[in-house]
Formats: structure tokens, sequence, C-alpha cells
């Protein structure tokens, strides 16, 4: 036995009053700052990031058939790790190993070493800052927020929810039910809380943790052994995330193999044959609508799903013009649009709207946003830290086919650094066009609306038959915003009202804000509120009568 | 508004209290007395019954096209009652209308309402225990508790577990994120309760009120108007519900069509037209496996389900060998075995049992059961009272099957009142047979097994296999309580450990039994846990920068 639960009982303690009041809290900084991490924490991930390079990557005791690995930085150099590799019957036959130990080790036992894990997760986040940077194409501050403390955060927050939800009814309990004159009946009840079965997480490539962390955790969490797989291209973050697990788990007394990696090569993924198999009880995706189409009619788990979706942005007035289009420009070119969360449809009135500085055509409010983005990224460094890399090559053929959509208000280019490529802006047709669906990457599309209450109507309606993850709006009249709130929340759409500061629509903050609604076509999974841990568990009873 | 929430918000705290200590809480009394509900309620709900018999079921408001209804009481008697029909698409686009304004109302609004209408259902125990009776075919004092009180437990339980989700996270939030030497950054937060959309309760023959309250108030308490359909059978139980839902929701400013009855006549049933309607969200069904799995195949929608399964009694020794035999006996004939928890397969060693009387053979168990089940029905009054009818002819052409199946231990026999059948006993052969599926109704299979270990074996398989709600334990060692328990927790299935008394495997009480695990394919929904209720709305946020 460990300490573990205890060590950290008031971390977990302060993380529940934190999802319950929604306030900021968190126990891990984002700042990357020797101050904060360690005078020589920089260094220390940088050493240990360049030994990681050109190596086998280490996983004592894991299931091995041979090795596998491709990935190359969309910054420009190849990876060459390797990692194990081994077949689809044979990691989940080794998982299933893990199913009974698991679930009997008991809530705080796994609950503890989970905790720990992030915490030494924590630790680590210069190192897992450049395993990010170079998986994903983001550049090094966003890698390392992305990849650690802010992963880090919603794993947390997937313990806690879990935590919650594990202890919410008694364990044990006396029933006693009166009789009238003859004495009362008297069973003793047990209840004990039983694992779905094998989970499986499928990772993506832009967010392997943020996005990875928030099932791997809940299903350890509610004691299901985890199968993590990677995408081929953003294999390392998941891969140290799964070292720190297995080591924890090792001193905790757990089952090691109660998290697995299922390392693949790209072309020859092995997602299907893992998410077909009948002994996976939960799959937890990340990616497009369309695989998650075949998961569902594939698959016989519980899933839970993030997917495609257009996110918009409907400006209706503002009266910080300037400021608008600042926070616009940052939210377009952060990490070149290839966030969930990214903005990519601008609904404005065609006459215009009103602003602090005065009156501004459909046309200037276009131009506003463009020069913003050109102010922004007009270092080209600079330019390279905000918008990264993209990181898959297909993006940047979409970004030549949105140049036909319409007229090009803004023309895309490289940063200088890596595979990169800035905010095209393109200004389309009122009518049904390429703005209708998802196009993933640093692509906006402004649409030309009847009216504000169009404006409101248009977005609002992407998003319900669509999906979006984010919606933001930019309205001067209370009246608008409480009209636009009725119908953004109908459409299951989170909503961000004139945003002109520091704070950005794409950002989603763990212990507040609920990422992803399920309310709409963007996913079923909100992240992390009960109904993501509740059915990852089952209590099962054991009744008798009480001896007398 | 009304003061309902504030009226019964003693109850509700009561409820939540008892939801996590799940110690023995009603606020509905389960005793059918004069003294409890009134000197006249007995008389009243007689007369209420037969005033209804005959005539136009009146539900004001509700949209009508036509008239269905052709109940056939079990014991006899035609009801004549004839009920609002309308078409599928014209009750969904009137659920519709409700949507909105049934959000907009409110949690306390919404669970103040239901609160209200639970304790009205409540006075109507005694019609609603005639309404039972002649539509499940129940004797009288099952169908008051099962079609009153312990329904209105189940649904009370349902709505108290949806307000403790509904006001789980704060509804409003000041985020105030630290920027070092700079302001902080202070955004305020709302989050919009949304429900899930229009939700469908598919109602059973055998209990339509306690297997439908728990979808239709939960669903109804997070905001999702519900069109109920019940049981082309059984419709009266669920008419009176909805009428007096109706009621309490006009009084209370909420749409009335937030909650509509889907009549149909046995034949021309519209389930499948409904179920199939992209429109419905959520469905809750209790029934067989093969349209649970038409249902999975053919909606859009959330389903909650309770299914086929095979209940076992697994037979290893006793100290109390008259009283395990007595309470079995009862067991396998309340209700004629018509109950989701009754039990089927009793799995005994083939060499026999040590018991309180000596060794007991496999022979001299089977005859120890068939005697306690004769003792118990020498009267033919207090037959019907134990067994009351058999809802569906069908299940008498099961009976002559089992015949078959092996030796008949006891033979079937009608009580003499209404289409009945008591308990068939029939000692199967330990190979594949009969015995591997569910056999609804009066009919048990004796198992031989090579030993103890066995027994637990096959029982526990069958439970993972087939699914299973109910389990019962004969032991007396607690080592094999132990191993037992183990393998019943693995199989999902509920154990009931050595009930000998006046407490039975087919009885599960609201607010402290979990009904149904969810973990084997006797169903996914457990009531009332967390996860029954957490999927039905959706939390959408809008944000926006605190003005200084």
């Amino acid at each position: 036995m460990t300490d573990f639960f205890d060590r950290h009982r008031n971390m977990l303690e302060d993380a529940l009053t934190a999802l319950e009041t929604r306030a900021f809290w968190t126990p891990f900084p984002e700042i990357p700052s020797g101050k904060i991490y360690g005078e020589t924490a920089r260094d220390d991930g940088e050493t240990a990031w360049q030994n990681l390079l050109g190596t086998p990557f280490g996983l004592p005791g894991h299931p091995e058939v041979g090795r596998v690995g491709a990935e190359v930085s969309p910054w420009g150099p190849e990876l060459n790790i390797s990692y194990p590799a081994c077949d689809p019957a044979m990691i989940i036959e080794t998982a299933g190993t893990a199913l009974v130990p698991f679930a009997e080790a008991g809530v705080e036992q796994r609950i503890g070493a989970l905790l720990e894990a992030l915490v030494r997760l924590n630790r680590m986040s210069f190192l897992i800052g450049h395993a990010t940077m170079h998986t994903t194409g983001q550049a090094f501050a966003m890698a390392f927020q992305a990849g650690g403390p802010h992963a880090q955060d919603r794993g947390l927050e997937a313990v806690a929810t879990a935590y919650a939800e594990l202890t919410r009814s008694a364990r044990h309990a006396v029933w006693e039910k009166p009789q009238g004159k003859h004495a009362p009946l008297v069973i003793e009840k047990h209840w004990a809380l039983m694992p779905r079965g094998i989970a499986l997480t499928v990772g993506c490539n832009t967010f392997p943790a943020w996005n990875g962390y928030p099932g791997i955790f809940a299903s350890l969490a509610t004691g299901n052994p985890v199968i993590v797989k990677p995408h081929p291209r953003a294999i390392l973050p998941l891969a140290l995330t799964v070292r720190v697990l297995r080591e924890v788990f090792a001193e905790a007394g757990l089952p090691r193999d109660a998290v697995l990696l299922a390392a693949d090569a790209p072309g020859a993924e092995i997602t299907r044959a893992l998410v077909t198999d009948t002994r996976i009880a939960l799959v937890d995706y990340t990616g497009s609508t369309a695989f998650a189409d075949w998961i569902r009619a594939n698959s016989r788990a519980l899933i839970f799903t993030e997917e495609a979706g257009v996110n918009s942005v409907t400006i209706t007035g503002t009266d910080n013009f300037s400021g608008m289009c600042a926070n616009l420009a940052f939210s377009l070119s952060l990490y070149s649009g290839q966030m969930c969360t990214s903005p990519q449809n601008i609904y404005v009135p065609k006459d215009g709207i009103e602003t602090d500085e005065g009156h501004k055509s459909f046309d200037e409010v276009a131009l506003g946003i463009k020069s913003a983005i050109d102010a922004l990224l007009s270092d080209a460094d600079r330019a390279a830290g905000v918008c990264g890399t993209i990181v898959n090559p297909a993006t940047l053929e979409r970004i030549a086919a949105a140049r036909a959509a319409g007229e090009v208000i803004r023309e895309s280019a490289g940063t200088g650094h890596g595979r990169s490529a800035t905010p095209l802006l393109v200004k389309v047709a009122a009518g049904e066009g390429m703005q209708d669906a998802e196009c993933f990457g640093p692509v906006s599309f402004l649409v030309p609306c009847d009216n504000a209450e169009d404006a409101i109507a248009r977005a609002s309606a992407i998003a319900r038959e669509k999906g979006a993850i984010t919606a933001a709006l930019y309205a001067i009249e209370d009246a608008t915003v409480e009209r636009a709130a009725k119908a953004f929340a109908q459409a299951g759409v989170n909503l961000s009202v004139n945003l002109t500061g520091n704070i950005y629509v794409n950002q989603s903050a763990a212990f507040s804000d609920f990422h992803v609604t399920g309310a709409n076509p963007a996913g079923n999974a909100s992240l992390t509120d009960t109904a993501f841990v509740a059915s990852r568990f089952r209590r099962v009873m054991i009744r008798r009568p009480k001896a007398a």
C-alpha cells in the first residue's frame, strides 16, 4: 500500500469544490517558468527530449512483438523513436488480465495512483511540451500548456468527477423496514463498484494529451483497463503518459497492464481491429464524424466522441472595434485554426454594423480583421509562435480549395518556420457553399447576412445541424445578446460574448467550462460532466438478512 | 407560479438523503389501508374504477383524431374504455410545441409539479390498484403496491436523482484568473440546462407504472417533453398518470402537452413509427431483447432499456431448509413468475446439499420446493391472491412447451380465478436445453450441477451471457458466499443471500436497491443511478467579460 491517496487528498478536495463552484482553479501552473517548475526544469526537459530522439522508447514489461514509429515533426526533423508494437488481440488479452485486480484494488488505491501520476506528469511538462510541439506542430508555448498543465487539468477533472460519482452513495447499508407490531425486516447490503470492461482511447493528432486524458483518466478512475491508441503521428505524448502511469501503478501495487500503448504506423492503423473487438466495452474517440459514424456502426462499446463542427463568430455590433478585431485575429491565427474550438464562419450583416468607431460596412469589418491578423503576424518569429505549423499536409490542400470559394480577403502564407500557413479569409456569397461544412485549418469564411437576426439565425442553425463547440458573438444591445443566448442555447453551443481582451473563444478552462456540450453533432461527450463518468462503472449489490 | 416546490421540499430532501444512505425510506405507504389512505379511500377507489369502465377516457386538450382501446382484464371483464388516438407525427409535433416553454420554466417549477403529481397519484392508489389489476392481471394487493406506492417511489427516486444532478454545479460563476502583476481576467459565466429533446417511454404489459415511471419522471424532471406509449393491453394506469401530470402542469403554468398519451390498438402499434422519428431524442423501453435490438438499430435516440434475462437460484446448502423452500415457493408463485425479478433456473448439486435437516438429495430439494408451493397455494383464493393471472395467452403455450423439457416435478394448473397458472417445476438434464433462455412465466427449471462451484459458475455464467436482474444464493459457509459474491459481481447481477423470511428475491426497494445493474444484457438502465438521468440534459454556457 502507498499513501498516494492521502498525499493528494487536499488537491482532490479542491478539485471537487471547483467542479461545483466552476470558479477559476488549477494546481498545475500554465506558465513555463523556472521559478515555478524549478530552475533546471527547462534544461532538464530539453535534455530529456534530446535523449529520447532516435531511441527505442522503453516501456518495461509491456507486450511487444516488434517496433513501430514514424513520427516526423511538422517543424522539420524526424523523431526516429520506436515504440512497442503488438497485435490487437494480444493487447486486448493483456488488458483483460488486469481487469479483475484493477477493479478489486478499490477506489482510493486507484484514485491515489492517478493523482500521483498527474503530479509526476506535471513535473515533466517541459519534456511533454517538446513531445507535443514536435508531434502536433504547435509552437512550444502552446505545446507546453496544451500537452502539459492544461491536459493535466482535464485529467484531474475527470478523476475528481469520477471520484465524486464513485462515492456518491453508500457502499454499505443496513436496510430496516418496519413491520407494524412485528420485528422489522433488517437486510445488510453491500455494493461492489464494477468497471464496464476494457476501454479504448483513440487519440488525435492535434491534442493527443488534452483530448486523450479525460477518457483515459475517467476510465482508469472507474476501474477499466485502458488501451491507449495514439494517432500514428502523435504517439510520444501519450507514450510518456502511459509510461508514467505504469510506473505509478507498479509502485501502488496495481497491475501496470491496466494501461497499455497500442502504437501503430500511418497506413497500417489497428484502430478498426481494436474497436470491433467485442471485448472493448468503452471507446473514447476524438476525430472525424465519418470515422465516429463507422465506430457507432461497428462497435458494441459505449462511445464518447468529439467530432467535427462549424464554429462561428456572429458580429452584430461592438463598442470596441479594434479590440474585437485583435481578439479575433488571435483566435483565427492560434495554431493555424487547427483547434476544435477555432472559429470558421464569420457572420456579418451585409449592410455593416455600428461600432465605437462609427458605422463599419461589411468590407470594413472584413478589412479590420484582416489588418489585425497582418499586424499580429508581421514578425516571422512571432507568427510562428502563434500559428505553429500545419500538422497534416491535407490541410494545405483544403486552403487551396477554399481560395476558390469566394473573394480572398486575406491570403494564407507560410510563416517561414516548418510546414506552416497563416489564416486565409474568404468572403463568400450568402447562399450555400463551402462554409456549410467543417474546413479544418486556417480558413475562415466571411458570410454576409440580411441583418443581425439573420446572422444569429444562421450561426445557430449551422451549430445545430453540423455541430459546433464554440460560438462567439459581438453585440452592443443587451436585447441582442439575450436573443442570441436563447438561439445558441437551443443549438447546444457554448457562447462567448464580446471578447476583446486576453481571453479567446478558443480557450476552454477545466473545472469551469464544460468543453463540448453534447447537445449538437460536434460530440456526445462533455468534459467533464457526470454523464462522462457515471456509466463507466456499475454498482452490483449483495444483500442478506442481518444476523440477529 | 405555484408553491409546489416549497410544499414538497422536505420530501425531496428526505429522498436525496435516502439516495445517499440507501437506508429504508418511503413517503408512500405500501399498505392498502383506510387508516393510512383515509376511511373512504377504498370505496372511493372502487367507485372511481367502476365509473371509468365503458366510458371514453377524458384527457382535456389532448390531441385526438379518433378513439382506441381494447383492454380486457385477464381476470375476465372487458374494460370498454376508449382513449384519444392520434397519428405519430401529430403527437411528436404536439410534444415539440412544449419543448421550449417546458425547458424555460426551470428546474424548481418542473420538479415541484412532478412532486405534486406523485403525491396526487399516491392519493389515487386504490383506483390505480384496480386499473393495474385489470390490465396486468396482478392480484389486487400486488397491483395496489406495484402500480401505486412502489411505482410512485420509483418516480420520486428518478425526480430526486435528476434534481441532484441538475443542481450539482453552479448555474452562475465569476471566473477570475490571476495575471501576475496585471489585473485579473474576470469572466461571468451562466449555464442553461437544456433538455435533450422529445422523449418516448414505451410501456410494458406487466408493470406499466413501475417500469414506466422512472423514465417518464426522469425525462420530465430534466425538461424533456414525454410521449407515453403504453402497451395496448395496459393503457389505463399510464393514462391516469398522464392525466394527473397534465392537470398539475396546467396549474403550475407549465405546458400540459409536455406529457402526452400515445395509445394504440393490439396489432396496430405505433411504436415503430415513433421510435424511428428523428425528433425522438430519448427512448425508455421495457420489453424483449429482440425489440430492444430493433430500436437500437433503427433509432437515433439515446436508449435506456430493461430487457430479458435468466434469473437464477443457486442452492449449495442451508441452515433453514423449510424457510428456504417456503421463501422460494413464494418467489416462484408471486404473479406467476411474470416479474422481471422472478427466478427461473434453480441450480443444485446433483449429489444434494447439507441442511439443518441433514443431507438432502437433489430430488429431496426439488420435492421440498414443490411441497412448499403446494402448501402456499392449497387454498384457491389464496392461490389467486399470490399468483394473480396470466397476462399474455402466449405464456400458457410456453408452459406447455416447458413440460417437455425434462421431468415434471410440479404440474402447473389454474387457480380457478381468471386465466391463471401456478408454477411448473421441471427437472432438466445438465446439458444445454430450454433453461438456457428466458422462459417468461411460471416455469422453473431445476438444474443438477457437479457441485457447489459448478452451480455458482453456471448461474453466474448465464447471467453474464443472457442477462439477469436477480440471483439468489443459499449457502452455509461464508467462504462459499464470498466466492459467489465475486462471481455474481463480475456477472453484473444483484445477489440475495439466504432469504428465508418475509423478504424475497423478487423485491427491489426504491432509494436502496439499484434495480438492474446495467452490467449484463438484462438492460442498460439502472434504477436509479446518476447515469440514468445525467445525459437527459446538457449544460450550455454563455460567458462574457465582467464589466469593470
